[in-house]
């Protein structure tokens, strides 16, 4: 029975904030598959890990057993200053929409990174504070995760180097401002900086770049920079982890209201958003308590769920990573340069992309015209003006509300709105003079990123 | 006694944003002096400011007397889409400050739009849409109103022309581009589109024009199109009307906490936000409840508090409007271009004006570099990256609760954060790099504004 008596924005109270975070992993009928060393294709262990990331980062990675992980104190802390997320009631969609849906979406964009990325770049920061690190390194395509973690380190007073896929660095000058803002070294990448920078660059000298090539030079400086570590905004178990605040915060709300969706939906790049977000619902699915659809949206420019190979691949594209077992185009694959940049990566989830393998998910690709169309159309009615990345998860939603107003079913929809776009200007003015190209990988060119799989 | 319970984030339940909008002006012991009608010199009656406003909005802005308006609840239901908005503990400046204050701020750039303006956009253009009007003209400045009247016109469907100063124009693109997203006309100002905005070209062709000329240029506009009318983001009593919601929400907030402010400060260039804010802490220092300090603060570049003078004075650069007794820098005098494009006004809402001229409200003015340490250093510790109009007010917030540190006394400090700096990269990058110039108008500077006063 669809309720109409819910408020527009439901927050709950500090002290719901979640005490722990939940570790899918733990309740996953089987595991994903491990990391592999390179090298020996061995699994990878701790001392692995230890010299790319933090030593407490490096355990969360590994642990596939232990549910919950206390959340310290000084992390939630930080997290108050912007959580609890609101989760809201998109009344104007559904009217606008007609449909008997009732839909919901849990916003991540309140604070000046403008996306759920603080979630994860918090504990990352802290633990390397704690452990006494000098400085981090990282890469960002869109840059919400680059903005996110230059929040991260200047509250916790550690230094912060981040290479900026080059097309966005020249595209979106005042991403590279705000993190410049909060104290952190920007660099285009590819760059001189690093050995991976300079093969690129010798390869290809106009190359734009990619965050595959740009997790290469940020892994590279951090193992030949004294007392520094890498961290990832996306696609490993640790940032999936930290995510699950997401999740967790978003299945106590609709508890309180009295709700529980039909459909779970999120845009998935690396993963961390709709891994975070569906963490709970997917519990309860493998328990068997519930059974909620929860659909992955990605975009048709890189369809790693939807077109891509379950396989072993480089995280990066100098191949200097461990393996990981994923959905992935091939990390030679190049997507073409389309506006949500944080949704143009080879590879997804090893977690994401085990629960999509064994079906307890489902997944979807769109075209960047029509998201750009939902994108505008909710900023209209709902006052937020989405990331292009989010707006595929509202396209979907969208999508879904259309079915229900056919079926006259009234199913309650919950999707992941991660960010703001007021970063991505460009692309809306883009869209406003039906610049916008739609553009969809040939099996060629599927064909060619897969040759560059690593043969096991 | 400082409160340490206090959540980080406090927000009021929906039903509990306010039903009526606070007229203030019903409890000040002397009103307002009048509007005058440039060309008889008497008190502006309804007829007069029929052809350019909305009648409701007219009503509104001529009635003194009526204390409360009730907020239509189609009104209401868009404030619920971003209402009630935050109030902030800023727990993390407290401490860095090393301050026995109590430091609160009401948050107003939860929206799109990124300002409290939305507050009275809605409003302004739902009147529009119920009398029939076909379209709104109006003026922009940094940009935050025009974003805000184009979201509410989109959202009302009501046609918009946005006169926007043309230095803003061309230093804040993507200003122009989310009001095109949401549908609106965007003209740099001055333009060939009126005529006054053509003799202003042909005095001055490379002007970077002003708030002041493009009021000039929208009130042309509204007039002399069919079934239009002009609307304004500031200094109007009906405006200040509408922004009462802000303090109305942090009036309550803090009774619910325990709270009473003993400072209350806003950022003031037109004076809605300080105005909206003030409104219900000024009717208790009338009524002798509490003796709250209230501080406006303005840059000291545009200081019409702190250096103008009382006086009748046109609002705009092409003397077109009615005369409003404000404090007043002169409406020719041309402000230097500093980056709160938002405080770029020459005058000062009449009532704010009554008020400080009365003493109920102080004023200080500071500079845009002092200012934009304390934005930097507040995005860092509180993560919201603020409008450096708000900033302003931070700065004032720091200033007093520094003089609290050293008084050792337990002060509570209330002050209003309207706005989200998203497009303010620009400034913030010249901050960074140590390109912001503080500039003081002369008092030779000063005597050409005030030499183009009416003679009254």
């Amino acid at each position: 029975m669809k309720k109409t008596n819910i408020p527009h924005r439901f927050y709950l109270k500090e002290n719901q904030i979640p005490s722990a975070w939940y570790n899918l992993r733990a309740d996953m009928p089987e595991p994903p598959d491990p990391m592999l060393n390179p090298a020996t294709l061995k699994p990878a262990v701790f001392g692995d890990l230890k010299p790319v990331f933090c030593d407490e980062l490096v355990r969360q990675e590994l642990d596939d057993t232990t549910r919950y992980y206390d959340i310290p104190g000084e992390i939630i802390d930080v997290y108050k200053i912007y959580r609890p997320s609101p989760l809201v009631r998109a009344y104007n969609l559904e009217r606008e929409l007609d449909t008997p849906a009732s839909i919901y979406f849990k916003f991540e964009g309140n604070n000046t990174s403008g996306s759920h990325k603080l979630n994860t770049s918090i504990p990352q920061a802290y633990y390397a504070k704690k452990q006494g690190i000098s400085g981090l390194t990282t890469e960002t395509g869109a840059g919400q995760w680059g903005t996110a973690l230059a929040e991260a380190c200047s509250y916790f007073g550690i230094s912060l180097i981040v290479y900026m896929v080059k097309a966005s660095y020249e595209q979106k000058p005042f991403r590279k401002s705000i993190m410049k803002t909060f104290g952190a070294e920007v660099i285009a990448s590819p760059s001189d900086t690093t050995r991976a920078g300079r093969e690129i660059l010798a390869q290809n000298p106009g190359t734009g770049g990619s965050l595959g090539c740009a997790i290469s030079e940020a892994v590279e400086k951090a193992v030949t920079s004294e007392n520094y570590r890498y961290v990832l905004g996306s696609v490993l178990n640790q940032v999936l982890l930290h995510q699950s605040v997401i999740g967790l915060e978003a299945e106590t709300a609709m508890a309180e209201l009295g709700e529980y969706p039909d459909i779970v939906i999120g845009c998935a790049g690396g993963g961390s958003n709709l891994g975070g977000l569906i963490a709970p619902f997917i519990r309860d699915k493998i328990q068997g308590k519930y059974n909620p659809r929860i659909i992955a949206v990605e975009p048709k420019s890189c369809p790693s769920l939807t077109r891509g190979k379950y396989a072993y691949d480089y995280c990066d594209t100098g191949k200097i990573t461990p393996l990981a077992k994923m959905y992935t185009l091939g990390c030679n694959f190049i997507p073409s340069s389309i506006h949500a940049g944080g949704l143009r990566y080879h590879g997804m989830s090893p977690i994401l992309s085990k629960l999509y393998h064994d079906g307890y998910m489902e997944a979807i690709a769109v075209e960047q015209t029509k998201v750009f169309e939902a994108a505008v159309n909710f900023a209209r009615l709902e006052t937020i003006l989405p990331a292009p990345e989010s707006a595929h998860a509202i396209y979907a939603a969208v999508s879904e509300a259309i079915k229900c107003r056919e079926s006259g079913e009234e199913k309650t929809i919950l999707f992941g709105l991660t960010g703001t776009g007021y970063f991505d200007m460009t692309a809306y003015e883009q869209h406003m003079e039906n610049k916008i190209i739609d553009f969809t990988p040939s099996d060629d060119d599927l064909m060619r990123g897969f040759s560059g799989l690593p043969k096991i």
